[in-house]
């Protein structure tokens, strides 16, 4: 039986993603549910794309992961499902799975706008219990994808502006952007040490010869981990989702840099002598 | 095999929901365990009252649902076990049941004293893990709950003041009162679609013609959704709970209104003429 | 299938708990997870070992503890896996199981180190993703725990200082220490129940004969409960998890008396005249 999770912004305090869990138990018995987290920023689509980029590929590739973060509840926005090799991915159609399908291929995509698949009946507001949870647990049960609505061109998704995907330009700098902060204040950048293997080569000592442009500030060489540097200073290191960020020792880049989403990160081969 | 699902003041930082799980699968191996929430306000047993009644009739009919909200634990409060057609509700009687038990048929009621089904030392302090967790345990794996101890006439439980039930005077004004707030200062009454709809009848249109009035207030006709009014507006709406509540766009009706538990609410057809 | 429990410093807004999850049903579908918490104080280690110290007692004794609060992840410290008879522990080798390791025996116990069992690449900052969870996973589906690196002499872990465990003097005072103070500033002791039992007999009334030293004042007998004492007074009472605490009725023990870990707990038969 595929394991389900769940995605939202609905915190903890309420009961709401205890329901939609009723929900689901109640039409798909025995389904595995786990909370990837339920903390999101309210309505902060970006950062809930980046969650469910870093948590799906730790689930089983059969997963049905759902992801509500939907500001657009109640309006006439779709919502999309999608099947690709990692599992499924049940969204408002909104840009929650940017991220995801720039690394996944589309195996097939629905427009999820059957009403024989909710439950009545559906609430304005409340369509993570009405419509998300009940279609996963028919999914799990078996249900065929098909039976969710039209196809869906996956092309036409809502696009999310998390600044231009890296670029190497002619000179070999790597050009790539910040998608978000942690509560560390840690800087995620959209670049990935794929991007650097590629752009410089495998044998390239990246801890020395790497250098990383960001708000003003030249940082070089990256780390192995944050007290590689004093208290207080600058640090790129490569993070647990395999992407380049920005951190200080002890401290936070975030507020340090003064820099958020979609703000400049470059990576280039240092010209600069080694002090 | 049976759902339990949790419901408690305990917080998420202290082990203790974690710790009546360990029970509940130490002694029924493979029982599902949801999570309705651990972060009721400390000792707020009205809040807890609601957030049950809006969460059980989602999930499976044969679910045990433990309420352990419980200012009164290791005084001489009953416990009491109640089975209905949605489910068993086992809580300390402090009124914690009272919502459910306006809505379902009560089909057997015991009060949970037997020491056989308790954990050994029973503490003065933690009986969710000496006392609830192990009941429901046991019934999930089978016990009868005629086991449980004396026969509890339901009548008899402590009833909280909600305010009155709604109720429909002589010139058609159905009188209800605040539930609750809940987080965002939405005012949740105890007035349901159905009482509407029985006093007013299926057909009409209630965006138009029903007025409410609270706090010196009258708002004419439900909204669809928040946005239906100016941001800062009052609006009037069928919340997911199928209660009648107030809001604010974009803000605060239990600040804006100064309103709060018990305080009344009425719904009437409009008489005023509509600007 | 036994139990996988977790217990980590991770918190609840990131994905981190979830991820490991995911790690944990991709390698062993199935296996029931329970959460202790993930709201340890950030690599508060002696928090962690309080908690699961009181927390474990009551999972089934086959289930396998993983515990992740792990300041010195990416440094040379060891990963301790220890089979007891109250299920197996996994956790950093930085004092964690001390509390545990004091009450249960070990059966055997290595050192997690074979990167087999890891997933890979390790990250330098996520072991609890690569090599706890995937360790926890492949015992739940039936790894040999040889399987995991050089047998450990529990003898040899780091020893965190919690002070003294508790000693009866020649004049028959329990001298035991503070412990940790909970959220509700309740100072827990390292004296047990059964301690007090042991220094002066099964028949002694605990609650007329026994005095309670802490922090230059003087507690005369045991609680039953925290409004046995007028509001704002100090009381001794036997806790949930069987240790002497400290507590003020409706106020803080912890800032009243200005203890802390470590700090003095005494108990002998009284001496002073009741007033």
């Amino acid at each position: 039986m595929p394991v389900i999770s769940l995605l939202t912004d609905f915190g903890l305090k309420d009961p709401y993603a205890g329901i939609m869990k009723g929900v689901i138990l109640s039409i798909c018995p025995g389904t595995p549910i786990i909370d990837i987290t339920h903390l999101i920023s309210p309505q902060d689509v970006h950062e809930a794309a980046y969650v469910l980029s870093v948590a799906y590929p730790y689930f089983p590739q059969d997963t049905i992961h759902v992801a509500v973060v939907d500001p657009g509840v109640g309006s006439g926005r779709k919502i999309a499902a999608v099947k690709t090799e990692a599992g499924v991915f049940i969204a408002p159609d909104n840009g929650l799975l940017n991220l995801v399908l720039e690394e996944q291929k589309v195996l097939a995509a629905f427009s999820l706008e059957n009403p024989d698949i909710f439950i009545h009946p559906v609430s304005r507001t409340f369509h993570g219990r009405d419509i998300f949870a009940p279609a996963a647990a028919r999914l799990a049960c078996g249900m065929e994808m098909e039976m969710f609505g039209a196809p869906l061109d996956t092309e036409s998704l809502v696009r999310l502006d998390f600044g231009s995907p890296p670029e190497v330009d002619e000179i070999g700098v790597i050009r790539g952007s910040v998608i978000t902060a942690d509560r560390f204040g840690n800087l995620v950048s959209n670049i990935r040490q794929s991007h650097i293997k590629e752009a410089f080569g495998e044998g390239i000592s990246f801890g020395q010869q790497v250098c990383i442009r960001a708000g003003g500030r030249i940082i070089r060489g990256l780390s192995d981990s944050y007290n590689c540097v004093p208290k207080g200073e600058l640090l790129a290191i490569i993070g647990s989702s395999n992407r380049l960020e920005i951190s200080v020792n002890a401290g936070n880049a975030e507020k340090q840099l003064k820099l958020g989403r979609k703000d400049r990160v470059e990576v280039y081969l240092c010209r600069e002598p080694e002090k």
